[in-house]
């Protein structure tokens, strides 16, 4: 768990409202789901390693009592933390059917909780950017959101990505065709191939009872070329040169029913988002089976490599608390400083006030320490005549001048 | 718990936009913490009731084991969910004080979550909007925390709220002087005195054991008007014939040590926010006692009232997902009308595209069931000779223009 301190803040903050704004450019809305589902809604729904990961919540003191055996375990939670944005939204569309338009499109930009051990660039709290399209089978619904996360990590300044799709039924045909029964157990293990490579997986399928044969032909046809028709149809439809397919992609997720995509930069081990097609998720919450298909960008990841490059425009980078300091000279002067800030602020200036009378040069230099670049200062002598002075801390020019003339002046300096 | 659709995340984002703008206008800088904190961090920080409305998590598996005792029922968890801003806030001032400012004025906007019975108006998870400023006693945070409050209101629209304060030495001083030895009773039950009334307020003292005389003493004196050197201070900083002192406010939180306020509505039980000084909260967290003042905007009230009084602009309340709508007219052209969407959201436009082909009524009928107010349409003959067709679906008008014009035109109508 990390605390994000005001230049962590801008950054993420910077990130967001790149992809919402590319999301809201291609007519996804917003949605918001609460942190706490109950714990139905989200066992079962992301294999057994998702099962472990999600955060139970303890049932209320008055609900606790007996002993706690085995069985009981499962008696102290009802209510579970978010894991994802996907499942929620599939409940949600379930929920809200009669509410929401025939093709619903929506992002949704929150937290979600993993019980898992932290690692480097891995945190049990991390924000996901979803995008999903509702209601449609459509491939053209592929080609929009695989244009939208190409469009944000342009705009965010990225210039060496790659969109990779895949598909489940392509993936069935050559687990099929290597003889292997299990595909569950040949999907995960592929889905390692980047971390541990093709004599790990071979491992990795050999524990789960794969022959070598099998597990050597499966690997032979996902590291071949391949053509596939729902594939190449998003090809043209994505008219992208960044958009390749490749039959060793495989997406951990097992509620993926049809193209899966995933997007890597070459500096970062995992991918910065990845999605796909689940067509069969939302009828586990209702009676009508849906399609349905979604993206997910992983806001860490972006920002950890947006940092390695040095990639933030520096008003972001090099963001101050505010474009000017006011001054305290005495209490007497408190209310005449505040109501000078007041002012300033009428004229959109961002305004700290120094919160108690202390030396001038305390308060320079305090104003300086937090990179505010003016310092507006008024004196007795100052409010007698209707001025104040104002001095430029990079410069160290100062000027004292009407009180009128003072937010134009700030804001040619700041 | 609540799900919001597209409608109500456009309301939240549109005041908490305002919210953070203001903020940011009096040089407060952005803070986030983790939703999920060490049980120790928030236990014994919110008094008796706090504790019991903490949402635990449940250690993971490996960790659970033995029979549950009443003595191992605490054993079950090390973490829980945030339950304000303000003793996370705490906690982050004292682990990073070196890296913080002397002077730290931050704002945090994030959901805390209480397992409360949920009533009208009150929720499980819920939005708090909390500004604070560390390391200054001055006054003059009082007065800029009140001052950044009322912008926000008066940006929203609000026109009839006060703002009342009073002091915690205030408080101590009436309950002394009225023979009350326990403080902590006597504010708990003066904080109903909104709720039950004076009659109510006896009643629930003399169940903690307070004299009928005591009580109506106690009673007497803070209904009556009154006059304390720091609440005047903070009247004339202020300088705004909003903040009002009031001798029968008493907030629920038991760190506060100093000033305390809350904004309240004519047609709202309970406030739209509320804070106060606590220099003794911080020390509990590090070696330093270091001074703090803070206050809390509830965004689900503000909401409640927004929406009651039809206080949202109309671009807000009647915001559709985009600006136009392109037409696929069959599986041959629907790479040209992806193309065509993106080149106008090359020009600023928010563009969502039917995403499969189907009759040209329905597309019309569905832009129209979602508030899309101009259809782009592109069939063969607008493909084959370079022009689109634009219809308004407000008026009813078609034009067929050339391509290059059809973002301009499409700018004018929407």
């Amino acid at each position: 768990m990390r605390d994000f301190l005001p230049s962590d803040v801008r950054k993420r903050e910077y990130v967001i409202g790149v992809i919402k704004s590319v999301y809201r450019s291609y007519g996804f809305e917003p949605v918001e789901t609460p942190a706490i589902e109950n714990i139905e809604t989200l066992m079962g729904k992301y294999g057994e390693e998702g099962n472990q990961l999600i955060f139970k919540i303890l049932k209320r003191g008055e609900k606790l009592d007996g002993s706690l055996t085995a069985d009981a375990k499962a008696g102290l939670t009802d209510l579970a933390l978010r894991y994802d944005l996907t499942v929620p939204l599939a409940r949600v569309v379930a929920n809200y059917r009669n509410d929401l338009p025939k093709f619903f499109k929506r992002y949704q930009i929150q937290p979600v909780w993993r019980a898992d051990r932290p690692a480097r660039g891995r945190f049990r709290e991390f924000y996901q950017c979803d995008v999903d399209a509702i209601g449609s089978a459509s491939m053209v619904v592929e080609a929009e959101i695989i244009g939208a996360a190409i469009r944000i990590l342009e705009s965010l300044g990225f210039d060496d990505f790659t969109v990779r799709i895949n598909h489940r039924a392509l993936l069935s045909q050559m687990v099929a065709k290597a003889g292997i029964a299990n595909e569950v157990d040949a999907l995960v293990a592929l889905d390692k191939l980047d971390k541990i490579g093709t004599e790990g997986v071979v491992k990795e399928l050999a524990a789960r009872g794969i022959t070598e044969e099998s597990a050597n032909k499966f690997l032979g046809s996902v590291t071949g070329t391949t053509s596939f028709p729902d594939l190449d149809r998003v090809l043209e439809l994505c008219a992208s040169p960044r958009v390749k397919i490749d039959p060793s992609l495989a997406r951990g997720l097992s509620y993926y029913t049809g193209t899966i995509m995933e997007i890597n930069v070459p500096d970062l081990a995992g991918s910065l988002g990845g999605g796909g097609r689940y067509d069969g998720l939302i009828g586990m919450f209702g009676k009508e089976q849906i399609p349905a298909c979604g993206f997910s960008l992983g806001l860490e990841r972006i920002l950890v490599v947006m940092d390695e490059r040095g990639m933030f425009p520096p008003e972001i980078a090099q963001s101050a608390a505010a474009d000017v300091l006011v001054t305290i000279w005495s209490d007497e002067t408190a209310a005449e400083s505040l109501k000078l800030a007041q002012d300033l602020r009428s004229s959109a200036l961002r305004v700290t006030v120094y919160p108690e009378p202390d030396k001038l040069g305390k308060q320079l230099k305090y104003a300086d320490s937090i990179g505010v670049p003016v310092v507006c200062m008024l004196g007795e002598s100052e409010i007698a005549d209707g001025n104040v002075t104002i001095k430029d801390l990079n410069t160290g020019e100062q000027a004292t001048v009407a009180r009128a003339e003072a937010a134009s002046r700030i804001a040619g300096e700041s």
